[in-house]
């Protein structure tokens, strides 16, 4: 069995802006330690799965800033999605492109698609985690995610509902549904019945199981695998050939899907392994608050400021040349760039894409 | 008659950090329109009051400052105060000044003091009051200040009460009792009432009438007159004679006391006169939206920004390099200078100056 690391890194970078852009999203920031995210997820995962197994997946303008932040990854492992799709269509691709690259089975390759912008508490825990959930995969027919313990009422996450409540970390069991963003009183019930997961967006499987999982449950993927198959082994040997299609225009005919809607939540075969660890999305600016050290007043601070009676505010400043000075503000975010400043309230953190929207409209494309 | 004014502009800059500064205080800023304050405080009463008639009495370190902003007024008309006091001993510097500088009697000048740091609505009444007042003041041995008609219940402004309710501008008559800063419930009865009007710290004398004033009710100023009135006229020809105080070593004497607390409130010859304009002391950033046009949101908007679901803001971006970016943020005030951002609830406006002092207490000289 050949064991592979996915990590999808794609994202467009609207929610941290103005520190994320189009060129340098989230997981090309340092938002949780002091190293990037995507650094942090490389060294999470490097000691169960060597290296040169681990691919990342993500958009053409990012492939070479990814690059020059992992010099210790093949570069041939950093691998550009052929045209901008959802999730599962650049798991079908990532499927494709290993079993052609390894030359075996598909039996034979098992995948942990994994995230590069998220929090994750402790790495060992978390390894035990992730080599139950692939060692269930690896010898079962099984889609395998990641459950996460709600610790809140989140209501921005996704669920999957389990019939074990209250279990040990790293037990595996059926998933029943999925429920995506339910409302407070929704999450609150679900919390309170102990029989609900956070989905973590992580997921193991052999590329048979998902190749069969995409046949039953995704027919506008499938029967254009042929093509990407084809497209992917013939890549560099023949090119412009018009008898073979090339994998952009491939990739342009799949659905704009994501692998939880078009695949996980129809699959009759789906395992949820309970995670021993503490996870976040690390969502938007709000949520810095929940890994990050806080002062006694319960602020996050990074860079020069000042606070006079100010709570449970968030200050991002990354310019050498101004303080920033916060007087009696409360649940405030501030951040501060070489060309930018947002202020919002924390409350307000997710609607942050909609000032990248505004200044799209206005031409202002030198700040996006 | 020879008629003066002097214009008090000795503010301190705290109260518009970051904009203002140790060097650069509220009256040396742009604030209610593209012109600097003390620039309109200038030509609002040019046209009742020739240019080498009027006075400006501030602060060693803003004394070329003002200067510089003021290129029409005769340069020795900027006159730095020998120590930094408080109003009651600069007016009672300025009338020896003046009558030194004259060499008239005490009777045969009248002093207008004006303010360089007000919002004034329309100069052609304020023109109108002004010119009443010193014709009153000038023909009665009254001390003159005038009331403006109260549009709220301002906590934070000194109220005169009159027996004259709701009467026509310009109407003079006396004040009867002066009320400092009342809380809410006090000064909507105030407003109530109709017989109380805002103290404008503007004033309208004779010397004569000043002094005598002085004599009457501030004996710690009175008793030293006579040593300033030697120490101005001796200022420029006689230099470190021990016999004859220096102005500086008699205004270091004189108590740290208002013309309002010191004077006015104590006197029994205090006419006020019903202002026929609008006015507002531009106490701090929340008091803009009073004065500067509002977006549809009825927000402040001064430089490079984007506003999404923001109301009732006000940001002045003065940075050529940084968008500033508000999200959902209501009643907030942001001001970017080059080395500094402030962030703070228009209601806590008020407090900027704790940012100043915490600066200070930090040692951080250069932002100050």
């Amino acid at each position: 069995m050949i064991r592979t690391a996915v990590i999808m890194a794609g994202g467009s970078g609207e929610r941290f802006w103005p520190l994320s852009r189009r060129n340098r999203p989230k997981q090309l920031l340092a938002l949780t330690s002091d190293k990037l995210m995507i650094v942090e997820a490389i060294e999470r995962i490097v000691p169960l799965i060597p290296i040169e197994h681990i691919y990342i997946f993500t958009s053409e303008i990012l492939q070479n800033p990814i690059r020059k932040a992992l010099p210790n990854l093949p570069p041939e492992n950093v691998v550009a999605e052929p045209f901008k799709r959802n999730t599962a269509p650049c798991l079908a691709y990532a499927a494709v492109f290993l079993t052609d690259k390894y030359g075996v089975s598909e039996s034979e390759i098992s995948m942990a698609i994994l995230t590069a912008d998220h929090f994750i508490s402790t790495s060992s825990q978390f390894i035990q985690t992730v080599d139950n959930a692939l060692k269930y995969a690896e010898s079962n027919s099984k889609l395998v995610t990641i459950g996460i313990p709600p610790v809140r009422p989140e209501t921005g996450y996704g669920y999957i509902e389990i019939d074990t409540p209250n279990a040990e970390p790293n037990l595996i069991c059926p998933a029943i549904t999925f429920r995506e963003k339910p409302n407070k009183e929704t999450a609150s019930q679900f919390i309170k019945s102990g029989n609900f997961l956070w989905n973590s967006g992580m997921f193991f499987w052999r590329i048979d199981t998902f190749l069969k999982s995409i046949k039953q449950n995704l027919t506008s993927v499938d029967d254009k695998l042929e093509g990407l198959k084809l497209a992917i082994h013939n890549k560099t040997t023949i090119v412009c050939d018009g008898a073979i299609p090339d994998a952009k225009s491939v990739f342009e005919q799949f659905p704009d899907i994501s692998i939880d809607y078009g695949i996980m939540e129809k699959a009759d075969n789906v395992a949820v392994i309970r995670a021993g660890f503490l996870w976040d999305d690390v969502g938007s600016w709000d949520s810095l608050d929940r890994m990050q050290p806080l002062d006694e007043a319960g602020n996050v601070i990074n860079g020069k400021s000042v606070l006079v009676d100010t709570h449970n505010s968030t200050i991002i400043n990354s310019s050498d040349k101004q303080v920033v000075a916060l007087i009696g503000a409360d649940d405030i975010v501030v951040v501060v760039t070489d060309d930018a400043i947002l202020v919002c309230p924390k409350d307000k953190a997710q609607n942050v894409r909609q000032a990248v929207l505004a200044l799209r409209e206005l031409g202002e494309e030198n700040y996006l």
